[in-house]
């Protein structure tokens, strides 16, 4: 599906559109003060963009287990590029504002691009409908538990992001810790 | 032909550009209202991301009969394309303002994009110039009703938008209720 | 050559960024009004997507027969993309300007990218470099004849844009007319 | 990898977007003296075009080689993507400045992304790790020099740029002329 990878590169590639200098710079100093006062959209340009290829990754993931497709595939292929296309208004956000709005919004938006990654794996593995039917079972369950737990996580973040933005950012972090969990817990499922 | 699911893709994507927050936000408050103020875009974002969609699904669908081109196919895929690349503009407007000249705008952009992937089937199947000779009779006829269908309420819509915008975007629904009959009608015929 | 397709692609779809309407509007007879002066632009964004797509074709006409390349294909080729690319910016000039120097852009930048497809070509079939030894003789010199007419015809309309840049534009339809003379001419290579 | 190629294609093509007119040009002179007052623009697309095939091409000539793959040639990959999809950001700047500030910049960014090469080549070559493990010794050793030297011209630019902004920018072109060198010295190694 060179659709799907053409949509995952633009997205990635369009937060850079992000990143623009203010007006009124003169001196060399103004430009040093203006690159680092940009600060938090290079965190939100890399963290989305990491976000993106994680998102890519699984994609992947999926896609190469497959060895059929169907219209019910294609339809929840193309609601998962629909969030991926999306993301660069979320990122945008986050990038300029650290409210509770804006935790939220981007924190919304994950949990429900991580909820299409779970049904699209959900869907291609129950019965194996759309892969080979001695596909390993815990390998299939590894891949459940670590789609499952990407939404969880946004979704728990919400709420603490209605008092505390900053410590939601934080939350997301457990996100690498609960994954390399499972990857030690199904270490011999590959 | 990766050009052609290249243009689909950077279309679907660009469509996010609309999406902007405008300037002045101060509170949390404000920003909330501001991202709830955005609805009518949002909308038009996940509409014309879905049309995109199933235009690329048109797209996809007809390229897999085919077993040969000519030089005239690659004039109506470019024409294809060129419609695609243009959509971004009347979802815009359209996200901007909802008056008779913005969804006809949008209707007569979508009315002339159907008729090219008609034109494009047509061409492909009359006389079997570029499929196999083979090809279910009833299936054709299928795929043709429904490239038809599509530009019929387009264009049906226009007159409507004039007096009543809302009921013409409306109307649009029931391309929806039109396909869904068709394959049922069709069922025997894949 | 993905990144040939996609760099096309790109380019293409970029262009629709330079249609967008001015603020201002309140009422739907300004829309329309807003939307009917964006004639020049509507113009400009076809002709480019036209001229790319023109591109395009030579480059796959061009890469269908290589059966090797070496780093000065690879040089040549990014040469063109790296025309390709710019050319959004004359399309967006030509939009909003239509005097000499806008003209004059524009026909220079189609002037280099049509002598870097000619140089592509030539290289590649000169000695048989790239190609089967058995080409076509005829075949190559038609392919010769039109790469090197895109070019020309933009040459001559330099010099006139200076005086009449609305004739300078006309006279870019010569090339339409060239190539179909030069099609019948060569009717027996293909 | 389509991902990585759509990824450099847009890198390639969003750097025009850096290209626009100012407002109130009137006459045919003001448009006229506005296209030649881009001077510097035109530079930074052109370098930086120039600077994304470059890279484009030691990507594809590691590629190449690799005969498997596993998660860290991924993690390296989407690394070197984001380097990639960055690049936009510090071409503007330079397009825009031409002050240390935008200097340094530009050339950590291109540090960054040369250490990111090398570390794919290195990682891959290693042990003859992900390659064949009769690949010639002095070509490995080549493109090791090769991409060792890219960074280290634009780390050794930086303290340069402090002082003499100008000074570091022509340093880049010894880049040219070590890799000639190289390749001279490596003729037998192909």
């Amino acid at each position: 599906m060179f659709l799907s990878d053409g949509v995952f590169a633009i997205a990635m590639t369009l937060l850079v559109v992000e990143l623009s200098l203010p007006s009124g710079i003169v001196t060399d100093a103004d430009l040093t003060r203006a690159l680092f006062s940009l600060g938090p959209k290079y965190f939100s340009f890399a963290l989305s963009f990491a976000v993106i290829a994680t998102y890519w990754v699984s994609h992947q993931r999926i896609f190469r287990h497959l060895i059929r497709g169907d219209a019910t595939l294609v339809m929840l292929n193309l609601s998962l590029l629909l969030c991926i296309a999306f993301q660069p208004f979320p990122t945008s956000v986050l990038g300029t504002y650290s409210t509770p709005a804006s935790v939220t919004l981007y924190a919304a938006t994950l949990f429900v691009t991580g909820c299409v990654v779970l049904a699209l794996w959900v869907y291609a593995t129950a019965g194996r409908r759309l892969v080979h039917h001695d596909l390993n079972r815990r390998m299939v369950q590894h891949q459940t538990l670590r789609a499952a737990c990407v939404p969880l996580v946004f979704l728990i973040s919400i709420p603490i992001a209605q008092s505390n933005p900053s410590a939601a950012e934080y939350s997301w972090v457990s996100i690498a810790i609960l994954l390399s969990a499972l990857r030690w817990w199904y270490r011999d499922a590959r």
